[in-house]
């Protein structure tokens, strides 16, 4: 039987998007996102949610271009913390010790120790209730050179992610593998 | 040093959707989606990708409504299946055995199996390349009587969450919690 819990962000997992973008000043700053993820796949675009208030709004409005920087366990305070504070009163970067590069694509910084890079050109705003919905089309993907394999392909395998759940408000590691998708056509007809 | 990839879906982790409608002929179907997530907070939205050739379209598009339902690590045969069937020659609900289920506050069924059930309204359609990206409001929340708490509230904890890896097609457990999320705002200053 099931019981109602009212209305709960109840997606589970959800991912950690760390956005980049330089403000009005030229300040590369970044913010962190759970509501987001692919959206279509030809040609490849991922969408995210940011409210009006954020510091980085204006900034995806004006240069339509950013990062989407995704972190190891071996950042989740850094990656925390790009969530709860504000571009418009700190410098993050400095904030962290962390190191904003910009991005070969884009005009946008990603976060150089973060493994997994993606760069972004924004193709659409949908307004969503408190929150504008930014649907980007995927222009790159980079990968820290510590996680490809000798001839030169990304091995994300080895990448420690970390995710967020949303009704606890917390953080969890990846887990283990259970098995291939697209593999039970016929096991049930 | 970071190397290109080139344009890869690399958001990991990605949810598992299972979208719940009746088709024009009154069949209960569900589809998997890993293209959605949370869009915003306020009214609380969810948003996920489906292709214009799939069997669930035209249904969302004339009903407005549907579930998504969240399976656990019991059921990732199943839901595997439910992405690569179409419901246009088969029932997928006969064929794998699962139970669908009228939801109580929209016209759409849910998977009664799984754990966690969200009713949702659409209340827009926006064209991504060869997705459509449905954007829909939370109108209520199900989980299953084995995950509530006896004053009756949800213990999600408790449920073993899986998802889906668009880099490796494959899917994975989740793992072990690592830290309170919006605890680090003082801890960079």
């Amino acid at each position: 039987m099931k019981l109602s819990i009212g209305k709960k962000p109840a997606i589970i997992p959800t991912p950690i998007l760390i956005i980049g973008t330089y403000d009005s000043a030229g300040k590369p700053n970044v913010m962190t996102a759970a509501w987001g993820g692919v959206c279509s796949s030809d040609p490849l675009s991922i969408s995210f949610s940011v409210q009006r208030t954020r510091h980085t709004h204006p900034a995806l409005c004006e240069k339509k271009e950013c990062t989407i920087s995704i972190p190891s366990t071996q950042h989740v305070k850094e990656a925390d913390y790009f969530g709860v504070t504000s571009g418009k009163d700190r410098n993050k970067f400095s904030d962290t010790g962390l190191t904003p590069v910009k991005a070969p694509s884009v005009n946008a910084p990603y976060v150089s120790e973060f493994p997994l890079v993606i760069e972004c050109k924004i193709t659409n705003i949908v307004s969503v209730g408190v929150h504008d919905l930014f649907v980007a089309e995927v222009v790159d993907v980079l990968v820290d050179d510590a996680y490809t394999t000798p001839d030169g392909k990304g091995d994300l395998s080895k990448i420690p992610f970390f995710f967020y759940h949303p009704l606890e408000r917390s953080y969890y590691k990846t887990g283990e593998f259970l098995m291939q998708a697209f593999s039970t056509g016929s096991l049930f007809k």
